[in-house]
């Protein structure tokens, strides 16, 4: 069975500057084709750590990715690294050079002196184009290990990863696996698993375990077989009777997100929708136009950040501002009739809140955020009480509200 | 010189199903407090991988930290597999199963018989209380290494840790080290490079690399050192070499962001911004509204998504629309100007563009971006072309809008 190791070089990931979504991306990458990586590790942009990664990954895992360190800098060496490791020389290879001088010359630039070492590669490589970027990637077999060198940043690194996953990774696996998911909202973790607690675990080569994602609760179900059949036929009988114990609770069984399952529901309906945003700031909105083709469902949206421009823009009430304060699920609620009415919608979503860290009162404490929804002619809110940063308390009124609408749809 | 490992225990991270938010966070809070990390490592949750796992912590570092798998459910053993490698038995700690049993009287639940096994510590260890759920942490000294152990979700990681900093760590160091850095806007990573060719690397005790952050270049400077007066005064003979050589591209000179930056100086002028945003749908917005304190520079903001939701929010003409197409120079400054005016603001930005993946036209490609900005009697527009998914390239408007606007203040 093959084990697979990602190894990110970089100062920026380990002294915490960057997040490494670089290996969590490729995992997911990986994941869909059935194959299950083992191991990340993040290192410096020092030679001595490379080489201790290397001895490490070697001892443990069959293919080692190693991510970063290609550049044209004096502090890219992963490439000259991994060829020292390995006992092999570097090569010129004309065709990059040509590339590299194409890439410049498209953009009107020459190309600099430094950027010629771009251009040697590890002995008996397979090189991997990179389209956009100076960097190309490549791959190697040595002492039966494969090892492939990709560069860092995201837009080089997608297309030259998915080539080379199926040029070269999907062959060799012996087990694949396959992955669903059933995404609960208004249920907690620990209350998840207690319901199916005596289905939690490996059976019939099925792993079960519950995750919180974005806020709410999944029980991924991770099969491994020889066939995409078989392993589909194990999933199912489990499958099926997690949902039957959580039915209430269970939103997706799908690894859609949920703006993407509100964006099906609503353009089934051929309606429209229209967001009314205090304390999110446009966050809600953002999150609808996520999807392609977000003009099918989405107009306009509205950021009523003061009093005055939720009276001016949206017609809530002067008076109920005054009695009930901006914070309010009175407000909430006129805040989404006003703005379906007034965008000829027929769904209106508001947010009103308290994200902190300032601007809490003795009633009124950070994390209180109300959210209303008006479907054509019935209009709800909902009261919630928050927990975390500004940033995280906002994210969550999304979150909440995005499934709030999607149980009404 | 103290190394420090962070291993983060769980399936979902290596697996590729949610990013590991918590090494990176965790690294820079160290950072800040002017320590260094050295290695970042993931793994599954797997007994044999934990040991292993520790087996190679122990060899390299001297100041372990594990996260993730301290849950009351059966895939949860990383205190018990760490009680186990270092031959430290399981104490029960009486305030503890107090903690969460009151955690879950004020939320009105009574306390899982699962979650006692929460409520047991390695012998000797020192406990980390956690306001925020039912798993504490806690460290031990075992073999002259330091062992911290923290739960998974970050709103109960970072107060603890940020406790654990405090108490246990700072007093450890030897070395201490700051980082700085200028922020560059209009110039690629390698070009910056190249003008400061001669200064990266490591001189007298401060290294110099660029990195791309947000799509922007950075130039860090990070000094080591056994005060911080010796460390400052190393950095800023660098420092002011560099900003010398970059002037034109120079942003920033500390670690707050475009956000931040920009709000500080509309706050100082006592203007207020307000947004039209088309294709960034709200996400512009979201970035104004991230400062704590955000009502005092904006007051609303417009989502104008349809051609129509253009002319009857903020005056766009139709014969604009019709002359240019939506996404134009012309549309884009009049959405800036026309969402000034309606507001009575001093400052209207506009985001119009093609994110894609469908949209485009033979003359107007995914990517094609325009930026209106209105200060005041005067307006400005920028042709963007970017490179990325629907996401990246949205993502990317609002960081070019904010940048040009920053230049322009």
């Amino acid at each position: 069975m093959n084990k697979i190791e990602i190894i990110a070089v970089g100062n920026e990931i380990v002294y915490g500057y960057t997040l490494n979504t670089n290996s969590t991306w490729m995992s997911a990458e990986l994941e869909k084709s059935g194959i299950e990586v083992c191991y990340h590790t993040a290192i410096r942009d020092r030679q001595d750590d490379i080489n201790q990664a290397l001895n490490i990954a070697c001892s443990r895992a069959n293919i080692i990715i190693l991510c970063g360190g290609l550049g044209p800098t004096k502090d890219d060496f992963t490439k000259e690294e991994v060829s020292n490791y390995f006992g092999l020389e570097l090569c010129y290879h004309q065709q990059t050079v040509d590339d590299i001088k194409n890439f410049f010359a498209k953009r009107n630039k020459i190309m600099g002196e430094s950027n010629l070492k771009q251009a040697y590669f590890p002995k008996g490589s397979t090189i991997i184009p990179n389209h956009n970027g100076t960097a190309p990637g490549c791959y190697f077999e040595q002492n039966n290990i494969l090892v492939a060198l990709f560069p860092g940043p995201p837009r080089e690194l997608h297309p030259m990863f998915q080539h080379f996953i199926k040029q070269c990774i999907y062959d060799r696996l012996e087990v694949k696996c396959l992955t669903e998911e059933i995404r609960l909202y208004g249920i907690g973790e620990s209350e998840a698993a207690n319901k199916i607690d005596d289905l939690l675990g490996i059976f019939n080569q099925v792993e079960i375990a519950p995750y919180i994602q974005d806020g709410y609760v999944t029980i991924r179900l991770k099969g491994y077989g020889k066939t995409k059949e078989e392993i589909k036929t194990n999933i199912n009988t489990h499958k099926s009777n997690i949902i039957e114990r959580l039915q209430p609770f269970v939103i997706g069984e799908d690894s859609r997100n949920i703006s993407e399952l509100i964006f099906d529901k609503i353009k089934l309906k051929g309606y429209k929708i229209s967001t009314a945003e205090s304390c999110t700031g446009g966050m809600l909105a953002a999150r609808i136009v996520d999807n392609n083709g977000a003009s099918e469902i989405f107009s306009e949206g509205l950021i009523t950040y003061s009093n005055e421009a939720k009276t001016k823009l949206i017609g809530v009430k002067a008076e109920t501002l005054d009695q009930f304060g901006a914070v309010s699920i009175e407000v909430a609620k006129e805040m989404a009739i006003g703005v379906k009415n007034t965008t000829n919608s027929e769904i209106g979503i508001s947010t009103t809140g308290i994200a902190g860290p300032t601007g809490a009162t003795a009633d009124k404490p950070v994390g209180l955020v109300f959210i209303g929804i008006a479907i054509n002619d019935t209009s709800y809110a909902y009261k919630l009480n928050l927990i975390g940063s500004r940033q995280e308390i906002r994210k969550l009124s999304v979150d909440h509200a995005l499934h709030l609408l999607y149980k009404l749809l």
